[in-house]
Order: structure tokens, then C-alpha cells, then sequence
């Protein structure tokens, strides 16, 4: 893999991963939009790993392969997770760490509770985790077939704006497009992650032989009426785009503890 | 799964999970610990899911069978990764929400960013996403001979004085115990996520064919010298309680970001 080397920086290094697969065109429109802004390697799983979160391979070994699926991008299939795919990105395809991380496009919602299941955003946020700026950008579409021509155009702007300026070792952004024509959509919006999740329920089935299964299914639902979040951002045809941090610390909640917990039961 | 129905509440139902699956010692230690506490009920992955994080099963379905393992305990193993035995417990096993969930007790330490790729970390937070309180349970040693008597001993202790409690209902404690006998250990200390993370690099390998695979490896690191994280109090023989959540906005770098990216590009 030594052919990625970049001894004499020229251009940033773009990293780009997904979690729909290599091959899904969400990633084909992101790296075409942004392939002339600096050097962009893909290196990305070579199956669907959506709802993987933040899952590592740790009990069997990787598998890495070139592919020539990008005009003129070198590109890498990897058999692990997206966030699999960054760590072996920095440690066997660039041998450093790229100057910003982009994940997606997705296809289909990250915003509100999505970012915790989301391989999409998990990628994106390993690559904050090892010191590395990262976006992901999903699109509120779950089509193979879905327009990502608002998407690419608003990554490419935000991407542009972001390599001009010094930006934050642990920024990580999560940026949701609504499903409209560019021409209908209203710009950026910084959000909070909404307080909204799904309310689940499996659907219960019978195999030919007698014995039950399981399909996870289940209904969204808005519990935040707040007009500062990404679900409001994106009902309202706003890009949403929400600061993501790891530090999962409950502060607030904390604090209140001490009187609970003693310190020595 | 209709013998599981609760009718009359007379005990706290506390719903046990793991991700070193339904077999392994830890969460047979932490079965024993609770189970007069309160009316136990196991769901748990049929094998280990170490390393899964927050990982939900959506491309094909799941298998939920009882098991018998636990006296006097109704347990089932889930085909799934912890998460998806949570949602399973509640909407298939349970029919409700449990009172507590408990996971763990994890063989092996959860402490600092391990806590984004931890399955047993997962299925806590993904009962404090569904409003269930709850705690991960890690003993800092990954052998599965490991003496679970410490980490048993202070997970009663912490699910008595919180059961008589009333709880906040996103409650998630992450419980790390450091490997030392139990009368070595201080207590508990309630302490913020330290920033401490893996320098990962990947074994590289030629398969028998001459093909090359990768073994993710990984050495710890803690940047973090402050006296109020997770792994200081682990150092100090101190049993450490992060209180984590799934709000993962970063409200710090959101009102920093309004001045880098305008509202309309």
C-alpha cells in the first residue's frame, strides 16, 4: 500500500468513507464533488454496514483491497466496519493522518438519535477521536436512485470553507440534507441533536420450519419541540449540521450524583 | 415469550444483559449478585460481541431462545448484538420496560473512549435512550478466569441504593473496577470520561494463499493527567462511575462554529 505515501504535501488529503459500501452512489457523488479540492483517497467497506455504529473487528482479521471504481481517486474496498475502514486508512493506505475525514453520502437520515447507530457518523467521529477534522453528510432520502445533487453541492461548499480556515483536531460534523431540489433548500444551520427516537417494535414471523423470527421495525417520533434542533432544522428545509464530540461524560448529572453516591459504600 | 408478562409489580423488574454473551462468567457473577434484589430476567447474545458498540441487526432478523443457565432465572439468548437484546427484552420478552438494566459484568476494561466501542456500554445507554435506567458493569481484567467477587460485591451495593432511589429515567453509570482484591478497593468515585484513547496499528499478515490480512492491535493511551477522570481513579484502586449520555452535541464548538460557518453559503 506504499503508493500512498504523500512525502510533499500539496494538496490536503481528503479521507473518504461510508457506510452504504464502496460501491453505493452516495459516495461516488461525494467524491466527485469534492475531488478537486486536494487528494482524495476513498477507503471505504466493501458490503452495506448500515447500523453498524460504532463497531470494531477485534475477533477475526481484515481484509483490504484496491479498487478502480472512482475516475482518477485511488480507492480501497476494506471487509470491516466504517470505523474499521478509518483506522486501516491511517495506519496501511496513507501512513499519516489525512488533514480532514468526509463520511457518506448516506443515504437515508442521520440527525437526532440516528448519530449513535449510524455507521456513517461513527466514521466520522473515530476520525475526530485520532485527531482528525471529519463531516458526514447524509441525506434524508433512502432511495438508491436518490437526487444527490443538494447534498454534493452543499459538501463541496462546506468542505471548501472549512480547508481555508484552522480548524478544531476533534471537529466532527454531522450535516443532514433534506430530500428537496437544491433550489428549495434554505442553507446551513448549526442544531443540537434533537431528543427524538424510535419507538420499536419486531415484527414476529414464523421460518418453514416452525420457528420464530424476528424483523426490527419501528416509528419515529419527535419528542423535542425545540426550534434550535435538527429535526426542526430539516422539517423546515435547513441543512442541519450538529457538532458531535466523544466525550459521553453527563456533567450535568454528575453533579447532581454526588449526593446520591457516596463515596465509600 | 408470554410467561415473562408482569401483571402484578411487586418486585423491580431488572432486566441483565451482556456482550461477552449469555456463557460467560461475568454476567453469571452479576446474576448472583442481584437476583434477590429484585425479579431478573436475562436476555444476552448468544455469542461474544465484544467491540460491537452501539451496532443494531437491520439486514436480516433475529432468533431469541430461553436458556437455561441462571437458577431460577428466566434467561434467553439473542441472536443479535447487545443493543439489539435490549430492544428485544422490552418489546418481546418483557412487553414493558424493565425498572433497571444492568450489563456486564464485562471482562475487561470500559474506561475512557473504550466506552464508544463497547457493546456492554451499548446495551446501558440504549436502555437510557428507551428511558430505562441503567449501569455497565466492567471489571478491568479480561481473563475469563477473572475473580468477579470485588466488582459483584459493589454492583449489589450500587444497584440496592439506587433501586430504593427514585431514578432519573436516562440514567446510565458507567462502573469500571479495578482488577484488585475486594478489600483493596476504596469505593466508589464519580468521575468524567478521560481523554485517553488507542494508538492502534494493524499486524499485517500473508494468508496461506500469499494474500495479506490485518490484525487490529493497539496500545493505550492516556492524555488526560486531570485527578477527576475514569482512569486516574482506576490507578488509585478507586471503583469509577462515569454517568454517560446520548446526546452527543457539542455545545462548546456549536456556539464557537456560528462565527466560522454562515447561515446561507
Amino acid at each position: 500500500m506504499a503508493k500512498a505515501i504523500y512525502k510533499k504535501k500539496i494538496k490536503p488529503v481528503i479521507l473518504i468513507t461510508n457506510d452504504d459500501g464502496v460501491s453505493a452512489p452516495g459516495i461516488k457523488a461525494l467524491v466527485q464533488a469534492v475531488k478537486d479540492l486536494g487528494k482524495v483517497v476513498v477507503v471505504a467497506p466493501d458490503k452495506p454496514q448500515s447500523g453498524m455504529g460504532h463497531a470494531i473487528t477485534i475477533g477475526h482479521p481484515l481484509r483490504l483491497s484496491s479498487v478502480e471504481i472512482f475516475d482518477e481517486v485511488e480507492a480501497y474496498q476494506c471487509s470491516g466496519t466504517p470505523v474499521d475502514c478509518v483506522k486501516l486508512a491511517v495506519d496501511k493506505v496513507l501512513h499519516r493522518k489525512p488533514d480532514i475525514c468526509l463520511s457518506g453520502i448516506n443515504h437515508g437520515a442521520n440527525h437526532s438519535i440516528n448519530v449513535i447507530y449510524s455507521g456513517t457518523m461513527s466514521a466520522a467521529l473515530e476520525a475526530s477521536i485520532e485527531s482528525i477534522p471529519s463531516i458526514g453528510f447524509s441525506l434524508l432520502d433512502y432511495s438508491i436512485e436518490a437526487d444527490m445533487s443538494g447534498a454534493a453541492y452543499y459538501a463541496r461548499l462546506l468542505v471548501k470553507q472549512l480547508l481555508g480556515k484552522k480548524i478544531n483536531k476533534h471537529l466532527c460534523l454531522n450535516v443532514n440534507v433534506p430530500p428537496a431540489p437544491k433550489e428549495l433548500l434554505k442553507g446551513l444551520k448549526l442544531c443540537r441533536q434533537a431528543y427524538a427516537k424510535y419507538e420499536e417494535r419486531f415484527d414476529e414471523r414464523n421460518d418453514p420450519h416452525g420457528k420464530k423470527y424476528y424483523w426490527l421495525t419501528g416509528e419515529f417520533q419527535n419528542f423535542d419541540k425545540g426550534k434550535d434542533t435538527d429535526v426542526w432544522a430539516l422539517e423546515h428545509n435547513f441543512i442541519s449540521v450538529v457538532p458531535v464530540q466523544f466525550d459521553l461524560t453527563n456533567y450535568e448529572l454528575k453533579a447532581r450524583l454526588q449526593k446520591v453516591i457516596t463515596s465509600k459504600l
